[in-house]
């Protein structure tokens, strides 16, 4: 929003509703009270009356929120929808709108989803995401290998385990659910004594299949903390650096000084 | 203490005594001996007649504590207050003496909570606390983003399965237990596959929240990781460099000097 | 490949053709739907129609990958072999070509394998790979003791517990898989309990077993950190650092020069 | 080793003997052999003849690992007992000596310790573990806030959950065992659920456990992981360092010397 009002400088009077502090506040307040209260709303112990009550306040919030973007829409125009947390905003009110037409239990949970409005409202949170989010693309070839390992053991423990273990390994989807969850660690003894029991040397998969998916795991770990230590650290180490690395040009910018005085000196005797 | 000391110059008499090291060494050994005593009551293979020992000595040292932190408040009267030690050594007690009076279990076991008091008497395991404690606000925000994803998970699951897993995601409360455990990766695909074999496509949501709770724990490890070492390595290479600085601007004022006992020759010479 | 090329300057009208882009762009297209179509040969719901077709296109995509191994060998001659990753072309390739002789579903499975050529194909992921295996050298002595401890632990396993939990520690390769399976933390508790029914101290054995294999796996996994950030970190703090020694190496050598004027400047005037 | 020789110039025979490479080699592959054979005795499908011939050789190489020992002991008398790895060396030929007088599994066991000599021996694998051991006391004041976590919570879950769970909590030596299970976060919902269908408030007991325990366990980590990279990284970066600030200097140098030379010039002329 900030960088939409540093190129269009005439600010409007919708923009200046919309940037305002005390509008944001009030969305932002809107934004808690509607996820507490789609967290009240699981509950069975209410009254039908209170259930009521918190249904319409969620409606109201709904109409407020569907009000301000129309109004940041309004105020933006096309410069609304190049902003990623823009976007956001409005899938998730989109998302919202067409909850409650949807008798499905799927669509009423999605609405719960508004509540990560919080982060595109709040501009530290944003920064947090856009911080976790920016590590990402250095690890995208170390996930893609991840991904293909996973692929290829899937397909292997299919065609290898699915007569005997039909249950974790009878297609390849499942297949790709116990590998993850080998992966995870969680339960892969039992999966694997289950396969041992009929196919003895089936350890060699396991374990191989274990040790290559946890160091890549690893390596994708790695890569988070290295991208998040270089941005960090780095920029204060290279402050530090600079700092005593200023301290020696003056030091050396003075010496030149004095050298260019001794041969001013020097030319005005000569003269 | 000692900064309380550092402010009020005229040293009291009583506050010889309590700063005095023979005094807290008696403390600090009052303390682990009740820590042990504390542990050997647990037991319930002692005769009555030493169990009542026991119970005895926990009294009379409970006694001593309460003496010392009545000392320590009339030598520093208000100043007592100012320092979290001591109104962590103050709630310790105050439990401790409120402990006998019920009959629960849960009263009882807070007893215990004394032997906390070794951090808050030995200086270098307050320094460790206050090191590990430190670095809690560095991790706030992603702290934040992960009880919110935690909450919005909980709300969800609980709209979407809790008639089929209401033993997991019966209620809102159960659901954030569930989705805790899930996020430890202890007996995750149980719950998954107990609910997957009612919602097929249920897996998009447990992987999804495993891959964001675990992105987000491990960003939560990176914080620690990097407000600790940046503390600690930091420190140490702004050293060497420091080090490395001053021999170089060393030889700098050296050379600056020699330019200037240059320019005076030059300058006694012309004259 | 490229390596190749440099020794041998005259490149063949057939080294053209293996290194020309559109040629390996070819290639990968056909390991990618290789390895999709292997992914649909496990499904069990095709029909006998489709499940012949993609059998036939896979040995057709086969018989592509034989003539352009021909191809790559006869470019290079023997050149060919000493690079490791056509080592591992070739090796996968012969496997395949084995593969369908043998009526085994093992030798079937191993067919999946040809997907991992998309690593030896692509560059940037081969990069990643020979980065990751790189840091194997640096945990060799960490992976051996954890390897000693491993075999030691077995051996003590089997011999004490062999005959109260058989299904554990039997002989010493189910102790290894079983020893294995606790450095994993998975199910560890279980086990421990099983033994410990009948010999109450198991605990020091299991406990103290833990703790030594998850301190060298620890350190395992600083060592792949460590020699990462080394080789991430340092390169581009060695940049930063050099290119401030450069610039005042700039200035002294400027200082230099006004100096060595200065001094002919003295002495044009002495003549 | 090397070092006793240091202090005693006049090196005796024995000496000679025992520190000989082809001595030392002897011994290391008399090591590895009766590792293997002791993993071999485990077995129950070797023929009688077989296994007497293990046991034979196993204890032929046990005497002579005596008479080696006996060798070094008598080379470098008191000095042998100094060196830590010397008396490990000693430790674990006498359990080895007394292991076949006991009839007990638990003394036979003992005897695969002697493997373990293939760390003393070797001195790569000494350096290692001298390393993996110096990393302990920089995390000393951390485990012992641990092991206080450990004991508190063991004597508080004893008093509250005993009743409701004796198989967990029953006293406080299974209270810590259950409480170490939690830690590795190894089936700890399965005990907190079952404690919490007695006491729905456990929850609180269990998860802020497990917070500050993984907490604690992962500032061990930092703390492993810290000195590990200072020993590491900072050596090389000190080195890198030194190598730039020495181009500097040499640099100065010059300067100094120019100015040194045409400070004698102006001098010469000036007489």
């Amino acid at each position: 929003m900030s960088e939409a009002t540093a190129i269009s400088p005439p600010v409007s009077r919708l923009e200046r509703i919309v940037e305002d502090e005390r509008f944001r506040r009030t969305i932002l307040f809107l934004i808690v009270i509607n996820a507490v209260l789609l967290g009240f709303e699981t509950s069975r112990t209410l009254s039908p009356g209170t259930m009521d009550s918190i249904m319409f306040a969620n409606k109201a919030i709904l109409g407020v929120f569907v009000v301000e973007l129309i109004l940041r829409i309004s105020a933006y125009r096309l410069d609304f929808f190049r902003d990623g947390w823009n976007l956001f905003d409005f899938a998730i009110i989109t998302v919202a709108l067409i909850a409650p037409s949807g008798a499905f239990q799927v669509v009423r949970a999605l609405r719960i989803l508004r509540a990560f409005r919080l982060v595109s409202t709040v501009t530290s949170l944003r920064r947090v995401v856009e911080g976790l989010l920016g590590a990402i693309p250095g690890i995208a070839s170390v996930l893609f290998l991840l991904v293909l390992v996973l692929y290829i053991a899937g397909v292997m423990s299919t065609i290898l385990f699915r007569d005997v273990a039909p249950e974790n390994f009878g297609h390849l989807g499942i297949s790709l659910f116990s590998l993850f969850q080998i992966m995870t660690l969680e339960g892969w003894a039992e999966i694997a004594t289950g396969v041992m029991a009929e196919y003895e040397w089936a350890w060699i998969f396991f374990i191989g299949y274990i040790l290559v998916a946890t160091f890549l795991v690893l390596n994708l770990v790695i890569g988070v903390v290295v991208s998040s230590i270089q941005s960090r650290i780095e920029s204060e180490s290279a402050i530090n650096m600079a700092a005593e690395t200023q301290l020696v040009m003056k030091e050396l910018a003075e010496i030149r000084e004095d050298i260019r005085l001794l041969r001013e000196e020097s030319r005005s005797r000569r003269n």
